[in-house]
């Protein structure tokens, strides 16, 4: 089967850790472990993969430097998380292929997907990112580099940029991504959601401050390049209905129509379980089989049913 | 025809510039109208780049930001290097190809190169890289992560990482990059030199803290997936024998032979046009038709002959 596989950025570099270069790789590999477990049975596997937690050391790498060094813009610094997360996805699936015996070709791919500046949600940013400031230095941002600051926890430093998160509406490279799937290879794209870009009046592609959510994105792409299954996987069993209340249950078969008036009565919270849902629905909407949520431990039982919050038409 | 080009990180970050993305775009979408040019007559163009002040600039921010954030190892900070100039080249080379109406994909993809840890260079590191430091910092750094300082020009930070410039033995992706190169794409692959990764007794893939050389990289490459012509882009016309003496002169068409003999003897400055002769003795050797260095204002005639240096079989 051909599966379009989205792994949290968090699954990578979990909070309250240190964040060096040996824990990401540590957690990248035992995450793949499971996903060669996949190829080896022969499925053909498409990974996409979150970037927040990567992003934000990247900015504040930035923000340390910035009496030196010009700060990046997100394209760039979403294209920077996409090389190393890229870097040490592919080499540890290489490696784990390799250690089963397993001679398949494996490729990450810069990814750019396209957003519409127009899209309502330049005009009221959302999505937190990057370093806490206090108020002093959140107002000096906001003034000097037009940033929407959001007042956040507690503490003096509790001010973060918050930015657009709009819909995305195209993978660039879909249609290579699409070919190099179908011919079988391992592909690792879209990172972070993909690179967020519109198209200029003249047609020509540019970079914009924006994040795209990373489980719509794959939705995109699974529908694009005609995957069998989307596979997002988190750190809870599925997703629950009810959540974190005595009334808490979870999702196991669902049909796509209930999980869309769920959507519409508010039922799963937004930033978190909400678009994982939406990027499900659209996905078997668009002619997808099945989507799947779970966690990467039971993601093998998950695809035989019994476990999981499967989405079905 | 098939053809692999190197391009300069120099073309891209220039010295004295403050390294803005507005300032690497500008510069990246003026060489990438040349490269374009070439797919418009028809040639398959491979692209690879040197990082060299973009790696600089990431060193630096890891450095700034140290007391908050792990510093990440040279082989990651390389990774995220091909993120961002994988992404700008992509994106303008994409732009440049639609300006022109030509319908050809282009694919950055993450490149890893193999070399072998027993190579001399890791006894004797000579690359410097990225921020300059006083003594007593280069002493602490020399100290707590074993880094070779060299000590460089004047002033009180003088001193510099200096890291090991193994030879690439193996570009990990070639067979997929080959068979996306054949089949026409316009692909972007071994930035930088490709990222500097070993293997262990077991065979697998680890990173290692080293830096290759990206024009002996690109020879390997274009060596690998059967290129006609390997095109090194530079700031000159081409190589000079008795460089920036009153003998200097320009070296037209050349015959491998001529260009072993005259490294041997020393004629070319190591660190500077050694290693692009080097690269295109080995790419000739090794099958290749023509191997040139030139400018990149001068590619299109350098291609017709009579202009840079081409060195032939």
């Amino acid at each position: 089967m051909k599966i379009v596989v989205a792994l949290g950025g968090n699954a990578i570099l979990q909070r309250g850790e240190e964040g060096s270069a040996e824990e990401q790789f540590a957690h990248v590999r035992s995450a793949v472990a499971r996903l060669a477990d996949l190829v080896a049975r022969g499925e053909t596997l498409l990974i996409t993969h979150g970037n927040g937690p990567q992003v934000g050391d990247i900015l504040l790498k930035n923000e340390c430097a910035a009496d030196m060094l010009p700060r990046m813009p997100l394209d760039v610094c979403g294209a920077e998380s996409q090389g190393m997360l890229g870097y040490m996805l592919q080499q540890s699936m290489e490696n784990a292929l390799s250690a089963r015996g397993i001679a398949r070709p494996v490729i990450s791919i810069i990814t750019q997907t396209q957003v519409d500046p127009l899209d309502p949600a330049f005009s009221s940013p959302s999505k937190p990112i990057g370093p806490y400031f206090t108020r002093e230095e959140a107002d000096a941002h906001g003034a000097e580099h037009g940033w929407s600051m959001h007042e956040t926890g507690s503490g003096g430093a509790r001010f973060r940029r918050v930015v657009p998160s709009p819909e995305p509406l195209d993978i660039i490279e879909r249609r290579s991504i699409g070919a190099l799937f179908r011919e079988g290879f391992i592909v690792i794209a879209a990172g972070g959601g993909g690179i967020p870009v519109y198209r200029t009046a003249e047609g020509a592609l540019r970079g914009i401050e924006a994040v795209v959510d990373k489980d719509l994105a794959a939705a995109k792409l699974a529908t694009a390049i005609g995957a069998d299954i989307l596979l997002i996987l988190t750190d809870v069993p599925g997703a629950y209905l009810n959540f974190r209340t005595p009334e808490q249950r979870l999702v196991a078969d669902v049909s796509v129509r209930a999980v869309r008036r769920w959507l519409s009565e508010g039922r799963f919270a937004e930033g978190s379980m909400a678009p994982k849902m939406r990027a499900c629905m659209r996905f078997v909407e668009g002619g997808g089989t099945t989507a799947i949520i779970t966690s990467l431990d039971l993601v093998e039982q998950a695809l035989e049913g019994g476990v999981g919050t499967r989405i079905i038409p």
